[in-house]
């Protein structure tokens, strides 16, 4: 029996789906459709003009959101479904790579995510206090700039069975260790905003940080190899080997935050160190959720998106520098840095870093509630880390035109046509 | 970065859990580990006694909520992954049933729902009419007792490989016949409360929600046939099928709620009409996303317990008396109308239409808001309702006991030991 919907009719349901409060997520089915239906339309749309699903799927959260239809708010609902479905991704991405080899990336990875963190950060700094930014606005507008959110990246290369290039692994790597330095910039930043800046507690949390990805590293799948099979032969509830996976995965995900780096990251670790044990029956869960799951996740970066903020004309102009010199500052830093490895692997990897996604946003967010950003500015960078999810699927898949899928995956892209 | 954990330390985790409003599954990673790791647990222990997990779910939920712990309260992060995993859960159920096996059953299943639906109604009644309660409050127990919640059932079920025996399939059966039944007497009785009931507009309701049904049973299947395939060859996005397949999961959900019938019964039908086209994948995600997301469904149950209720020990009678009277009136009512069927099959399909679930909890929500039922018969018929749930596995355990699994599950059922 459908209780709820008793006193519901058609032409309610804009209204009923917005609602904010009380009645947020009330109907699960019908946001399920609507979102998951619209982000699917425009990924095909664009996949017919030859261009990356993930942008349309971006663009229906803009169009569904209050920018466009207000059909769909930024809810609770909407808001767990795209944590678990990024966490799948990066916990699925995870299992493409092996510890060994991201320690092994680990000397040329932080020299890739050092440059793409200095190159943005002054380049964002000095952009806005060009423009007329105070010290603390130009400051965390330089921040903004510098956490590459490698949810995006991931998805396109997942999609297009490239995680096994060798400038793929590279992205992950240094995306790892970029989120490390990111945290440093901000708690920097924010302490200095409230007056209280302190190294040694910058000395600690830094410590954490490292600390928690190099023990997940180093003891993460030993420990599992040694546990795993126990436990399976013990637990007598079906699914045990799933069980033990989620829950490993969950675990590391909070652990990660309790270190001060992202749950994503504690999501990819955990796939790292389950990828040798994990059955195919675990890999078949994990792309299956994390199908189901990540429109969420790009249909809620295109809900932030507010295109009234856009009215004021000299506003769109400073979206679009900023715009530019998010996605050029990090071409050029990582770019540079990368290299060494070739001119066709360091323009990949730029491009890869480029997206910034829901950590430009949420840093966007802490300055305006801190005060350190005004409205403007606001609106400036949360647009621009829409843009840059959407500008960087298209340049990452011309950088990889004619690169074969590799791997496991080359018999499921071929399978799939 | 995880930018939301920084002022949080571990012994802030339960007031940051509960908080209530807004910080409702701020921390999604958080809530993810407690609620999956504590049922998983609980799962296992149950196991290890020889019992039936789901129930050790359901005492995860009553642990971690208000009851005891109080880590937990119900909010929208876990009423979606509540919603979600159930949908699944008839999802894949209805995989495994075909549409021209409905229709045979029909006749009888409508006889085992029509006595699965008077009995527990009039002995519910009857209970509380004795017990002293308003007739308008006798009418809403009645009514709570009547429908059932087959996902309890169907877990169990195909947990077991068990889901193609005839008597599971009845049950399947009379399930979608006794929601469209509880619609109806649950219109009935709240039009009856708001002093406005009227004969056409029941008539109107029955016919939208038994014409869904039938346009899907009969209709559902041969339209995918022929659409699928087409849709299959024109799309171009990775994960066309899986995409299809969700979309119709969720069209049907939300169809059914528009006619009146529950999500889940949308979602059954859905399966149902997918079964013979849906690939080998599609069967894959379906069943990981529900071992995935079920736990939040069997815990969010357990969540609305609330043990402080029955410090009235009076209380406690009237839900013991109540929750027998749940159980035997299903048993006596479905059993009696399947006895043609041989004794054994008609115990099996008495038991497996005990659990009330979340649907009985609803019945009870509206009959408070509707201030037809008085405080102490609200947490009465929640408790019973709970307890229904946890009372029906070992019954269903017991009379399923030496039957093996069948169909394509024994295979998997085999596998996973």
């Amino acid at each position: 029996m459908a209780y709820t919907a008793t006193s519901m009719n058609i032409s309610m349901i804009p209204a009923f789906l917005i609602g904010g409060g009380v009645d947020d997520g009330l109907n699960v089915p019908l946001t399920l459709l609507i979102v998951f239906g619209a982000a699917k339309l425009l990924a095909e749309a664009f996949e017919w003009m030859g261009q990356p699903g993930v942008v349309g799927e971006i663009l229906a959260g803009v169009a569904l959101g209050p920018g466009l239809l207000g059909w769909i708010a930024p809810n609770e609902s909407l808001k767990t479904l795209a944590d678990l479905g990024v966490l799948f991704l990066l916990f699925r991405v995870g299992m493409e790579m092996k510890p060994s080899e991201l320690i092994r990336l680990g000397g040329k990875a932080t020299g890739v995510a050092v440059a793409g963190v200095v190159v943005p950060f002054l380049m964002g700094w000095g952009l806005a206090a060009w423009y007329g930014s105070r010290m603390i606005e130009a400051v965390f507008v330089g921040t903004a700039l510098v956490a590459t959110s490698v949810g995006i990246t991931a998805q396109v290369l997942a999609a297009r069975g490239l995680l096994k290039e060798k400038a793929s692994q590279m992205i992950l790597a240094a995306a790892v260790v970029d989120d490390v330095l990111g945290l440093l910039v901000l708690a920097a930043v924010s302490g200095s905003a409230a007056g209280e800046f302190d190294w040694r507690k910058l000395l600690l949390t830094s410590g954490l940080a490292v600390g928690f990805v190099l023990a997940a590293l180093f003891w993460g799948a030993p420990m599992m190899k040694r546990v795993g099979p126990v436990l399976d032969r013990k637990m007598r509830a079906a699914e045990s080997q799933l069980t033990v996976a989620m829950v490993a995965l969950f675990a590391l995900s909070v652990l990660a935050e309790f270190a001060g780096v992202a749950a994503i990251v504690g999501a990819f670790l955990a796939g790292m160190i389950l990828a040798e044990s994990a059955s195919e029956k675990i890999r078949d869960v994990a792309h299956g959720t994390t199908e189901l799951l990540v429109p969420f996740f790009l249909v809620s970066i295109g809900l932030q998106v507010d295109l009234h903020a856009f009215s004021d004309p000299r506003l769109v102009w400073v979206t679009v520098a900023l715009t530019v010199a998010a996605v050029v500052s990090k071409i050029a830093g990582c770019g540079l840095a990368a290299l060494p490895m070739g001119k066709k692997d360091a323009w990949r990897i730029g491009v890869g870093m480029v997206p910034r996604g829901e950590v430009g946003m949420i840093v966007a967010q802490m300055g305006l509630a801190a005060g350190a950003l005004g409205r403007p500015a606001f609106a400036a960078v949360v647009m621009m880390a829409a843009a840059t999810t959407m500008v960087a699927p298209p340049l990452i898949k011309m950088a990889f035109a004619g690169v074969a899928p590799a791997g496991e995956k080359a018999e499921e892209v071929l399978r799939l046509g």
